[in-house]
């Protein structure tokens, strides 16, 4: 008999051979009927593959990101099935699975693929899949392999093969299609239940445009209809909510050739949104006990080579400019500087935990390809802190950070996130990660333990954390369920000492502090990215550029328009007047279209009555108000930051 | 006859070889006495040279840059003089003016000066100045002064008549002292009435350190001894109000190896009075209707050959990072972004005037040498803005502008400033200068224009103006009188062109708009430089990072204390308790040294009676309030920025 350990730590005895599905059934058909792969001993198999002796298993479903990974591979194997009955001859390159969905590159000699044929292959994948025909895999000899696509005149599969070594090459069948594939693979086609092909793309062999044009066809599955039209539908609403077309049709930001790519220059109405969510920052920091500084944003090589952002870090870093025979970087991340802060003045334990804050500016490096609007940039603005504290005090700082995510999340109303503990992989140790084995282990236990007390649910992944320590990534979810990775909580024991951080202790010995690394925001690139798609354009009032759009309905009316404005202007109001000669209807619809909150009609009677006629954006005319009650609500919406 | 005109245009008539003396003498002895040179024809000349064509002249005294420059230079030779008597087979190098005093460079051979020698030069110094010897101007052949010299056998005067033209050169003489000398120089050794030798130095010659070093003597002299007990007396206590001394002091900055030199860390006191300083820009401008935008630190090589900063100001600038192909800067000024922010958007006549505002980040190449604390650094913090407007629209906006500066000057107590006018040089056009003589001419114009409607006193320098259009630069004075270049405010009527800047008129034609560059307090690091030395570090309430300090004369009061603290926190004021266990002498002392603005001393009598006794800092006890009271009056003098 071999042990098999479950996730919970209960073991449970089996004959050797047995597979992860057999487990499931042994525990409920139920379950079994979910389980898509396995992760064995950290690998990832297939359902039904054997086991042969003690290991650690976790059962993969639907919800689990390497089962949705599987179940898209899988459906990748199936679309290229459909493929070859409809177009034989045709020859395949990769196929692999995507964040949402998967693709497959193949040549199709001369013949271009029209929607026609997009919607034929989605009805002959969902024939196919309905035959529930089993992924079996089979391990193959190298020889054995090289003859098969020979035979075949592949030369695709063939070119894969040089780079593969023999003893670990395996082929996959379903139906009467087979596959050289890593794997692993759902148990059958019948999972397959709802299939939607996306698009239809030229690709490059090896991304080389030397190389011959490929076909790439992109689609989705899900594993029922009802995944698949909530997807579409909030496919079709983050086209509306596109944060690349809101940003320019509100006047948020701009790029230019000639500033470079990725480095996002930002606009009055959204300098507006940043210096907002920057005071609510300052706000709360400074409740918690921080301090603010300021930092250049170039420091020598000696400082990264300390921190050891070189060499670890030193691809997603700007190149460095060469002075007086020093090489400058542009700083990626604000931590060295704030170290330096740190060490510039002695320390004892009565100043810490010495938590400091900067509205920092770092430079990254991403690939021209990555680069996506306010997503993926180069030029990263965030509300960064580091925390130096002992590690008595670690516990509560880590945690006090953490309920700063959570109250930020309720304000902007985000009530799906999930945090992800990232773990080091002891393997990479001294080549990812810092090689101080023992630090790894109590910082990780000391921030599980801030979860668990702290009743946060949270998912652990190996090998994502960062070279310095173990941390906290948070993935937020908007209104139409996109998810967005957002900011970090960090746990650092190594740069402490890198820099030799010292405090002096209440019994006068030195020690090195640890620190605290956060951006609860994340880039404020991303977050007002995130912003715009989630609110889709009309931000809250204390967001919004523009708060009160006043519509005088003729230039009668201008001077009680001119007075209103005066008011609401001092009590820091951001106001404008429509003062053009248009009809009061166009003014509505293109203050409704510029997402403003308020608008206040004025005309006639509201002069004579000394009252405003108001209307909310979306909501249409919400009755009258005098100006000092108007004030009252919307200043109280302002300061508590209200959601609507 | 040959006629002279004056600077206020008037023109007199003299026989042909008058001297400027002359001149002064037909109008007042009293003025001759004062006359140290003059500016004829833009050259500045002994007053006591003849003029034998019609010319334009200035009398220079001591108040003119100019004729303190001469006095200086003339002095130098008066110490040379004594040198030679004292030590005679000295030889000399070059002695010029500097900004404050002069110094000579001289090889005394293995002799060292002491401090008991540069008194006995200041003594004969004086006995040779009241002999009231002219400084006697010759022309000489370059034959005859190489004659003069080889019989000298003076290989540095040798030297320095290599480069020299024949036909070009002179001799000066007072007393028993010879020199090269283009001149000018002082009528007579008699103006100079006050004399301190300040310095001995070494100094390679022609800087080079592999050249022999020569003896470098720094002096100062004045035409009374008043002035010069005032000038030492302003050193002292510029030295006591060191910026870098109390930048330490009060934890305002720090900078570090590993960042690099000239790159300010603005600790959290700093942070503060940085916040504060934008603060106040921000509520004047959003007053005066600029908006506010955000721009990246980096831009390509493009943008500034469309700008022009390559190649005129390619040495200011750190070196380029190659990236991806191209070739990136770190911006030096943010004016090419903010153009870009301008093109963005399609511009009518009714966006303009359009003005954006930046609390920007720029990056300036000075040579290592060159970098002094706060006063000379490589990266800069300014409130930048720039206004894009109409020919119409200048010169109420460009007055608006100088109105800021004053408005900024009045709340930081800067009683003296000076404005020049810093225009362009013809001979430099299309190398110092954009190559558009009319639009210098007109542009020039306006803003003389500007000045002289505003009644605001002003100099004229040639010479001194941006690439891009003139500008004016302001010199503030600190409470002990020295010089600070601060502010700039500039015209610029060729980017908007390079940038291809367009607005629509109102009929419809395309126009490009003027821009006016402006930075009202400067940069940062140089204007806190100021602050610093012109409050003696004890800074408004406004800008003190800590603006109350609570004094509990023991632990039986904390919950007092505490209760104090957090109303003053309530209103947003910046406290702190002094919670040691010490005697409030002690805690007295400390809070005064730290120059925090109120300690409030908390004992029983404050308990009992519910009040807060009151210390200003400086000023000792000031009575007793209670707290109500006291909010009232702090809260007042921050929201009035105050200066006391």
């Amino acid at each position: 008999m071999i042990n098999i350990t479950l996730p919970d730590g209960a073991v449970r005895q089996y004959e050797p051979g047995v597979s992860a599905l057999d487990v499931a059934k042994s525990i409920s058909e139920g379950l079994a009927r979910k389980v898509l792969a396995a992760n064995v001993n950290g690998e990832v198999w297939d359902a039904t593959r054997p086991i042969t002796n003690d290991a650690s298993l976790k059962l993969l479903m639907w919800d689990d990101t390497d089962g949705k990974s599987t179940f898209w591979h899988s459906s990748a194997h199936l679309m290229a099935e459909a493929v070859e009955t409809m177009f034989p001859g045709v020859k395949f390159w990769v196929g692999p699975p995507l964040d949402n969905g998967f693709y497959y590159d193949m040549d199709l000699g001369d013949r271009k693929l029209s929607e026609e044929d997009l919607a034929a292959l989605e009805k002959k994948m969902n024939e196919l899949a309905k035959q529930n025909n089993v992924y079996l895999r089979k391990e193959i000899s190298k020889p054995d392999a090289v003859q098969y696509f020979t035979e075949k005149g592949d030369e695709y599969k063939l070119d894969l093969l040089q780079n593969l070594e023999d003893g670990k090459i395996t082929f996959y069948t379903q139906g009467n299609f087979t596959d050289l594939c890593r794997g692993p693979h759902i148990p059958n086609t019948g999972f397959i239940k709802a299939i939607k092909l996306t698009n239809i793309a030229g690709a490059y062999w090896k991304g080389d445009e030397k190389n011959k044009q490929l076909t790439r066809v992109y689609g989705i599955t899900f594993p029922s209809q009802k995944e698949l039209d909530a997807y579409l539908q909030m496919l079709e609403e983050a086209k509306k909510r596109d944060h690349r077309k809101l940003g320019k049709e509100l006047g948020i930001y701009t790029m230019d050739d000639d500033v470079g790519p990725g480095l996002i220059m930002w606009m009055p109405n959204g300098t507006i949104i940043i210096e907002e969510l920057e005071k609510l920052a300052k706000e709360t920091e400074e409740d918690a006990g921080y301090k603010r500084v300021v930092t250049p944003h170039i420091a020598k090589e000696s400082m990264y080579l300390t921190s050891g952002h070189l060499p670890y870090y030193a691809d997603s870093m700007y190149p460095p400019m060469e002075l007086d025979g020093e090489k400058y970087y542009l700083k990626s991340m604000n931590c060295p500087h704030h170290h330096k802060i740190f060490a510039a003045e002695p320390k004892s334990y009565r100043d810490l935990p010495y938590r400091i804050a900067e509205y920092g500016t770092v430079y990254r490096y991403e690939q021209s390809g990555e680069l996506f609007g306010l997503m993926r940039v180069r030029c990263l603005h965030m509300n960064d802190a580091h925390i130096y504290c002992t590690k008595e005090q670690f516990g509560a700082e880590f945690r006090a950070v953490n309920d700063m995510y959570l109250k930020y999340f309720k304000i902007f109303g985000v009530d799906k996130y999930v945090m992800r503990l990232s773990l080091h992989s002891p393997e990479k140790l001294g080549i990812k990660y810092v090689n101080e084995p023992e630090l790894w282990k109590e910082t990780e236990e000391m921030v599980r333990n801030v979860l668990i007390s702290s009743n946060i649910p949270y998912v652990e992944v190996q090998d994502e954390a960062a070279f310095y320590g173990p941390k906290i990534d948070v993935q937020i979810y908007s209104v139409i369920g996109r998810e967005f990775t957002l900011a970090t909580n960090q746990v650092d024991f190594s740069q402490g000492r890198s820099f030799k951080l010292e405090y002096t202790t209440q019994d006068n010995k030195s020690e090195t502090p640890l620190i605290i690394h956060r951006a609860p925001l994340g880039t404020h690139e991303r977050f007002i990215g995130f912003l715009l798609e989630h609110y889709a354009g009309k931000l809250p009032v204390w967001l919004a550029p523009l708060q009160v759009k006043i519509l005088p309905i003729s230039d009668k009316f201008m001077d009680y328009a001119n007075d209103v404005r005066k008011r609401l202007r001092s009590v820091g109001i951001r106001v404008e007047i429509d003062d053009r000669s248009e009809k009061i209807g166009k003014k509505i619809r293109e203050a409704e279209l510029s997402r403003v909150p308020y608008m206040l009609v004025l005309g006639e009677k509201e002069v004579n009555e000394n009252k405003l006629s108001i209307r909310r954006q979306g909501k249409g005319d919400t009755g009258t108000q005098t100006v000092d009650e108007f004030i009252g609500i919307i200043t109280a919406e302002i300061k508590n930051r209200s959601a609507e």
